[in-house]
């Protein structure tokens, strides 16, 4: 079902959301994941790169049938078409970082709107933010949630904020209280419950108001982290990144490129342990090369979408694996994995959207670290900064 | 003249201000720069960090003689002191970051008074800020400096904001008038005069307004843009990094020690070339080796200092170095390198103000990109932002 070989099974892909996205076909689940490198030789170290730009972005619209800026990649392609992206040589400019600011912007969208959602206070604290529609919806639970005159100290946009009633004053007792609101708003209002629970705080290892819902989280605005990592291999001087192609039936970006390795950081565990633990499931590496994962820094992003408000920081962390490893998938969620030059990643990146938009920013990072992007490419400081766009505490 | 040999030889240290320091006893320049490793071992490579901390600090500031909070270590220090420092096994905490977060406010002083500042503007562009103060000496220069009515657009506090005449409509005619002034202020205004010109950008990339002395940068509050390597060996899987001492006689941050090669960006060469041409300088490294140096990123910081406004950004480089390679200074400016563990160096910097202010940025960064500084370390995200504390573009 590649671009190549017609488009009479291309899904629908026209909303403007990916996380909205719905499938009508789904690939066959592959029982045991294929594992190949990738055909094509790596190019040069450090890349000007060549170039999808907008005018094949266009054409790869073309060939989608389609004509929506958002849904260009986004499903529905295979692996060929991520290796022709890869290997395209199309050239625009040698130093155009745009493809890269389009794939930020991605994952920071309708920041203008940030004025329609009143914050989230707990012990006079900013731990969230909630939109006015929706907080419509938890008006009812009086027993649960106030909504409190403002003083200017929050800076809301609506003369008050929301905070957790007073008789709750344990995270246990918040914790159980806003998670019988989430049952009870459902399915319909908060898609995608997977019972996961994630820590509310004000920033990184400050201490923990209460958990909710990791799907509910995006619509209480409250913060969100993770571990994302590049595994990647060095042959004859030149490097590959393993990409892991998500499962056609995982609930969220089914069939998107991803990292080799990441996960949401659910209370209650370190991201070095969250980390050894994902890289065991997602790709069966045992924690003997886990362990030698490295961190190296972090990125944030801020994106809005309808009553949802994403204020991620993802911990970004790299592995060096040896030529000789093949990673597997033990929990069904990758399809595949495959392994592509850096170089072809980059392309792949400037000019698609086939990686779950949040690797992007992390893989970008990666390309940073390593030297393919340079101060000499235009845009440099812009992008780099840009990494970080969102409120990275 | 080491801390442990007695505090006879040590120099005046009292100021706040680095840069204002004054040395009334010099080293003999060495005529060839004295090399050797670190006689130490490394340490294992991910630490859990030793600390000199704030109560070995204030021990080192009492075997000083000084009781003043930016004395210790800013000047008169031996390899012994710095070997002694990086050993430190003193241990607060296992995660400490506090040492590093002293180094990070060395670099961004006094941000409480951008307040005196009034903004350097041309073409409608904030290139600059300008101290009320200093913009009194500039007033008397009438056909190079006008005083506009400013409106709200850039903020000033004094109602007007600082522009060249309409008359100096070229780069030439502006770099002209502009260091015709500066001379005309001379060295008891605008010490240190270099003879090298600095381009006036409002960001990195931008057209070039016209190109100012080095040494006045600050003065107007100009960006300055600088090329900083780490340069590192790796050996039986454990880090180091070449330390360099600046000469005695260096006009400014004498004896500090600093990174392998370091360097402003002058008007008109790149950053690439400019690497080259300073490894070649400062550490002998031939371009068949600097040609593989890294470029990893960029730190900013901003710093007020009386009439000086410093708003630097520092392209970031790692060159990982064959373990046989020992570089050589070319041009009179190191006393000597070092190979020091970087676990130690991490030590030094946490513990002392060895290290040139800034260096101690770009160090902290390779730290935190090569794993040194872990998401469990407390202030994780927080130090990480505060690399770029600076306007970053």
């Amino acid at each position: 079902m590649g671009i190549s070989s017609g488009i009479t099974t291309i899904c629908c892909c026209s909303g403007t959301s990916i996380s909205k996205l719905h499938f009508h076909h789904h690939l066959p689940r592959a029982s045991i994941p294929s594992i190949s490198p990738s055909p094509s030789p790596a190019l040069q170290g450090r890349i000007k790169f060549s170039s999808f730009s907008s005018r094949s972005v266009a054409a790869a619209r073309h060939r989608l049938g389609s004509t929506t800026a958002s849904s260009v990649g986004s499903c529905c392609f295979t692996w060929d078409d991520v290796f022709r992206a890869g290997e395209s040589n199309e050239t625009d400019s040698a130093s155009d970082l745009g493809g890269f600011f389009d794939r930020v912007k991605l994952c920071n969208r309708n920041l203008e709107k940030l004025n329609e959602f009143m914050p989230f206070v707990i012990a006079n604290q900013i731990v969230g933010y909630v939109h006015f529609g929706f907080a419509d919806h938890l008006r009812k639970f009086r027993d649960v949630f106030i909504f409190q005159k403002d003083t200017k100290a929050f800076g809301s946009n609506f003369g008050c904020h929301v905070t957790l009633h007073s008789s709750l004053t344990t995270a246990e007792d918040r914790t159980r209280a806003v998670g019988d609101v989430v049952k009870c708003l459902g399915e319909e209002l908060i898609p995608g419950i997977r019972n996961e629970l994630y820590p509310v705080v004000s920033s990184f290892g400050s201490p923990i108001f209460f958990s909710v819902e990791r799907a509910a989280a995006p619509y209480f605005g409250t913060k969100a982290y993770g571990v994302h990592m590049n595994g990647y291999v060095e042959k004859d001087g030149q490097k590959y990144l393993w990409v892991g192609k998500r499962s056609e039936v995982k609930p969220t970006y089914p069939g998107m490129l991803d990292h080799l390795v990441a996960g949401g950081l659910p209370h209650g565990i370190s991201c070095e342990k969250n980390l050894v633990k994902e890289c065991e499931e997602e790709a069966g590496i045992p924690s003997s090369i886990s362990g030698r994962a490295v961190p190296v820094g972090a990125i944030s992003y801020m994106d809005i979408d309808g009553h949802r408000f994403k204020r991620d920081v993802m911990f970004c962390y790299d592995l060096k694996l040896p030529e000789g490893f093949i990673p597997r998938n033990e929990d069904g969620e990758v399809e595949s994995f495959k392994l592509v030059p850096v170089t072809h990643v980059a392309n792949i990146i400037r000019s698609t959207e086939f990686f779950k938009a949040n690797c992007n920013l992390v893989i970008i990072d990666f390309l940073f670290r390593h030297g393919y992007i340079t101060p000499e490419n235009i845009g440099y400081l812009k992008l780099l900064q840009s990494l970080r766009s969102g409120d990275c505490s």
